[in-house]
């Protein structure tokens, strides 16, 4: 992703630590497009009645992963306090998430694949969140 | 809105308390719509390097209250330790978006109207929350 | 909404017709509302099965509409162009998602109250595009 | 990204020329994630008031991008007219940007780089309306 290179570049780039904030970012943008797929592909299933709770949180997770993705890109002027509670809010996301899709993991890849994803997203997220003291 | 109509219309309404879910849902959409046009004005004004600041958290505040105006929107299979975290989120960008836009109230009214909007989807959220015990 | 008054308070307020603009701007965020609720409205019914084709439009409408919705309230240095053929993306989607919704109209009052509110936004967005010449 | 191996997995891949359709996808998230940042950078730069068309184009795409990225995500009962109108809105905003990301590219790299990212992005929807005939 060019978005390395676009901090490089930035006239006043945050204090906070910059590889645990590309990593968060990274994986922000990844999870938002497959919880996207993930929802969709539930939703082409056979057997999408089992699998409205996951369609459900795939939702919730890929906006709250996009809108955190944005904060965190934004360098200019940053409220800490704001960062925390929305990376907290993808965290817990992330979390339900994965635990719904891995659920389904046996049946669907696509919730086996999700699952993995969320759980990254998670754990980049709470590295991020570790360096901010 | 139409909103209170179709969440009448819902085949499996949450246990959250209507009044309040209602409140936060019409509150979030309006502070979305109103922090966009914020940022804009501010980008219009003259001493727009001023209002910078202004600007970095109303973009942010604009994200958060639109994606939580969608998680309390939806109906079916909550969770909610989601639904919590993502409107504390939005409580703190309220907060700190409305602190920014007082400093700048007196000069321009945007910023004046957007802190009082900011402010009320704060306390919808904190009513929200409240009722969630 | 206060959205009317921010606009009056705008530095640089835009060259296209005020009245058609706040129409647009208004219906597309109560649009984007009713489509986010319809998907989930569709997503907790018994036959979700039949409603797929429904859910997936929703989806489309609601982000198209949020974010037609946003362009269209930013004021500052706009492009015509952008402007233009952001309004006639969201026109197709309104047209896509009333016409499925209506199928559903005379089982699912949320699918008979959706489309009615997509045809309002369909219509809003044909009379600015009109007034762009 | 994950997002091939998701699409790998769906139940019902749409018709849309597989490899056309993934370039479309990844360009279109990374645009959106380099518009982000680049009216992020401008709007932390000295000269600040120089960029303010930047900024607002920057904004536009981004929201274009993210939503196109999003549907064309989506495989389950796709509506053509929907993707090609939302592709075409995309081609537009990422022309306009890289036009306005160029006259600066000079003086700050983040719009030179934001500038190429765009073009290839257009280049990427493009071909993939020149699959759908």
């Amino acid at each position: 992703m060019s978005i390395r290179e676009m901090l490089d570049k930035h006239p006043r780039p945050t204090t906070l630590d910059r590889e645990a904030l590309l990593r968060c970012l990274d994986e922000c943008v990844e999870c938002a497009a497959t919880c996207t797929s993930c929802a969709d592909a539930c939703l082409g299933e056979q057997d999408v009645q089992a699998l409205v709770r996951s369609v459900r949180l795939n939702l919730d997770c890929a906006d709250l992963c996009d809108t955190v993705g944005r904060i965190v890109t934004r360098q200019t002027e940053p409220d800490l306090g704001v960062i925390r509670t929305a990376i907290d809010a993808c965290v817990t996301a992330c979390r339900a998430c994965a635990a719904e899709c891995d659920r389904h993991a046996a049946h669907h890849e696509h919730c086996r694949i999700c699952a993995d994803v969320c759980r990254r997203c998670e754990r980049a997220c709470d590295d991020l969140l570790a360096t901010m003291g």
